[in-house]
């Protein structure tokens, strides 16, 4: 009787919201939880290790938690963390090793930039960097390498131009090509700037590789590097998730570096590249999940086709504006077929890149195939990423085979200027067909595929809701019938993203027993204008109760 | 072969373009379509009959219809004809019969809208009003009888102040009045208002009743007059069809006779009034409709509950501002099965008034039962109207048994100062719940409830797109999670009010072989802001190609 007295005080103790658990009391102006049972609250309680326990008024959990620290976040709006449900993470970290010059209005403005950048580069280490655009600047004429020797004597610096057409070299860039730059030869495809006989510099088209063949490959401390940027960029805005759209087994290893060092702001999906090393590796290991929680893998990611700027993505018919080119499939439907059948085998979710209306046809007849009469289950909660022109008869497959579309709302805003070019009046009708999906019955997990589109999730809010561009064009917005509210976007940002992430229990919403990941704003993202959402101020970042990005 | 070349050569004549068939080629700066395959084009074709022939291109068009006239309406928008799913055409026609003094500052205000009004009345006839204030004006007393009697010595006059707490009479409508009002007797609940003695014009509460007792009853002629300009009010607001929600065959009657002299400006689908002489005669005839098209009956109304507003609407709980009272079913549950089999048996389509989360469990388990195996078929296109408070588990059940929510935009703007304190924080996520029900995949037809909330259907647009008053509080929306966009509002004022109606292979968007029933507007409503919803500016309605309104 006495240990079970002890063992039942010993309870009480724990159960007793009296004992001091670490707790915290966050409380705000309001608290959109995206829990249809109480979407909006004024305080949460979590403890120590970022659980939440409680939600609900302010004062009654501070009189039920009297021993809780208090986070007052006053006039603040809360929001669950948000998750970007396709991204890339090292590519978004590889851009913030170089330096970007788009938009300045001079050489010295350039200089200045590229000196500050140089600062916290390692010695030696290329200075790479682009967006530069001489039209911009008062001689409007080709920079040359002296421009960039003075400054930078010996660190090779190479810089393309803001359409990825040149490249402006230093004497220390060039000095690196394997051929002499100087002389009276042109490469294929490409040329070099000269005078008298002698490189500028500035190196155009089939010339860059010249210089680009020269730098080093990626080596691990820069790669760490260039994770650590990307991470800290996406908690500083706003993402306390990311799904990473495919990366090999060795990537999977440094996440795993990263999340034993605690490295990792926040919370990572990664699916393995294609049918390889990490796919093996899940189908070997099964899913992976890391004890910190904040690193998962368990998805296969697979290209169906190409895209649609360049025509590349799979059409049913020839392109609108290229008559006799329907683009093409970058994997067989053998192949997807081969590969969702050993995803399903391996009990590996499948998250397949189609683009054009013949490749999510053929991506969803895989899927029917592999999937069988689980289908109708949907416990397997295979995506397809984009969805981006789907044939009307498609979209309630999508709902029967009960399947994810994992949309990106820039993408619609970044093609609207072209995209009806492309696949003409009738077929747009299924383009980033966002309510048609809804309307089906379709979960739609929102995302960026950054660094493709800007990492900033404020952007996909914005174009979610507006269907408009930065300038609010076109005014109302384009095919305005797709646009969603602000809480539907807010929702593909978070609890259908945590759910094609197979985390709607952990994350995507605040309630008992999910984990305290939170964005803290100055300004309600549901009571703002829509034209607004873009420019919503992201005052904090939380993970697990903890900041991991604050501007205040 | 001579007849069969001759017929030939007929038909050609009858399909060729060219024959002219009475076209109509309409232009405009857009037109919605609301059909998913081309929602937007900038012409249609319809025929003398009002048949849509054609959508496109303008140009493309005009050189396939050479014959065709040519209404052009320059920079308009247009939008498929507005449909109520739910309003009360007599009782809208009745309070055009009433005169209305809100806000009026003065009794010359007062007498001068009077008079007008009465110049359109019938010698003898009662004026009947409502919506003085004495507050308003400058002396803040009560009027007298004699303020009316100069202007209508012999015309009884009836005013109701704006309260509907107290009523103001002329001599002549107190001399009709069963016993005499003068004297030192009281009403029992009332006050008839007297100085020295002699009745001074004004009754309060109960007294009223000894004017309007002496009311005659509604005549024939002036009920047509009522109806005649409730049409006339629900066409200058957009609408080209109303689904009336129950009435007697009397009223029916009333319908027809106005159908067959071509009195029925827009479509008017009529439900049986509960289990009583309309839904007999749908049991032994079938459904109803008119030659002409404009008139349908096919459906029966019946009261679940009460309404929210008088806590009458049934609750499963108690009134969170009122302790023991959960409100009352207007309709037994037993009997609510009883006509729902009879419904069923008839092959009519049920609509049920539900407002409370009690009533609307009733209704479902009342359709589940009479519905039976056929109930996931949703051919019945049974509807619950209202469907105000509803458990949030039992609005998936809405989708499983293919009902139809019926709901009112305006009701939840209207209800929102008081309606959290009638149900509380948790019922009220259910409460208006617009959001939750697409999500559940349940088709909303939306309405007015007209005369409740204004017939007019700008404001149904404004309060679904924003959840604001008139005012624009609360800043951002009640509960905005519940939020549409202008397009799925639109949705539920065309296409899926036409299904609701069984209307929508003939009406709700805008295609080949539909009516060519529509709304002209000097804005986009796609375009405009939410809040700018509310004042879009209505230029004309057509229904069948020809104008039924026209303010340009």
């Amino acid at each position: 009787m006495r240990t079970s007295t002890l063992a039942m005080a010993l309870c009480l103790a724990l159960a007793s919201p009296l004992a001091d658990a670490g707790e915290t009391l966050v409380s705000a102006a309001r608290i959109h939880t995206m829990d249809a049972a109480r979407p909006t609250v004024g305080a949460l309680v979590h403890d120590d290790d970022g659980r939440i326990l409680a939600l609900g008024d302010s004062a009654a959990l501070a009189a039920e938690y009297p021993r809780a620290k208090h986070l007052d976040l006053g006039d603040a709006t809360v929001i669950p963390g948000l998750i970007d449900a396709h991204g890339h993470m090292m590519g978004l970290g590889l851009t913030r090793l170089r330096v970007h010059l788009s938009g300045l209005r001079g050489k010295a403005e350039v200089l200045e930039k590229l000196r500050a950048f140089a600062a916290d580069l390692p010695p030696g280490a290329w200075l790479t960097g682009r967006g530069w655009d001489q039209n911009l600047w008062p001689d409007k004429r080709f920079p040359d390498a002296a421009d960039l020797d003075a400054a930078f004597p010996d660190r090779p610096v190479w810089l393309r131009r803001v359409d990825g057409h040149a490249g402006w070299a230093n004497t220390a860039a060039m000095k690196l090509a394997k051929r002499p730059l100087d002389g009276d030869w042109q490469p294929a495809g490409g040329r070099i700037l000269r005078e008298h006989g002698k490189a500028t510099g500035v190196l155009v088209d089939g010339a860059m590789a010249l210089i680009e063949d020269a730098m080093p490959a990626l080596d691990e401390a820069t790669a760490d590097r260039a994770l650590a940027l990307g991470l800290r960029d996406a908690v500083a805005h706003g993402l306390t998730g990311v799904h990473d759209a495919g990366v090999p087994l060795a990537q999977l290893r440094r996440y795993q570096r990263f999340a034993d060092a605690g490295r990792l702001p926040l919370r990572v999906t990664a699916w393995a590249e294609g049918d390889g090393d990490a796919l093996d590796f899940l189908c070997d290991e099964g899913p992976y999940q890391h004890p910190s929680r904040r690193l998962k893998m368990r998805s296969v990611k697979v290209y169906a086709d190409g895209a649609l700027g360049s025509r590349g993505a799979a059409l049913l018919a020839d392109y609108s504006d290229d008559r006799g080119n329907h683009g093409l499939m970058t994997t067989a439907p053998a192949e997807l077929l081969r590969i969702a059948r050993k995803a399903r085998r391996c009990g590996v979710q499948m998250a397949t890149h189609a683009i054009g209306d013949a490749g999510n046809r053929h991506v969803l007849d895989a899927y029917e195939r592999a999937l069988g009469a689980d289908a109708a289950k949907a416990g397997h909660r295979w995506r397809i990423e984009h969805a981006q022109i789907v044939a009307l008869e498609d979209i309630p497959r999508f709902a029967r085979l009960g399947l994810i579309a994992s949309m990106q709302p820039t993408h619609a805003t970044s093609d609207m200027p072209w995209a009806v070019d492309r696949v003409g009046p009738a077929r747009i009708q299924g383009a980033y067909a966002w309510r048609k999906f809804r309307d089906a019955g379709v979960r739609l997990a929102l995302g960026s595929d950054f660094p493709i589109e800007s990492v900033d999730p404020r952007l996909g809010l914005y174009a979610a809701a507006t269907r408009m561009d930065d300038e609010g064009r076109p005014a109302g917005g384009w095919w305005p019938q797709e646009k969603l509210t602000a809480w539907e976007a807010l929702r593909g940002f978070t609890l259908d993203a945590a759910y094609a992430g197979f985390a709607e229990r952990e994350v995507g919403s605040l309630a008992p027993g999910k984990r305290a990941d939170f964005v803290v704003l100055a300004e309600d993202p549901l009571a703002v204008p829509a034209a607004a959402l873009r420019t919503l101020t992201i005052k904090a970042t939380y993970v697990d109760g903890k900041a991991v990005y604050d501007a205040r």
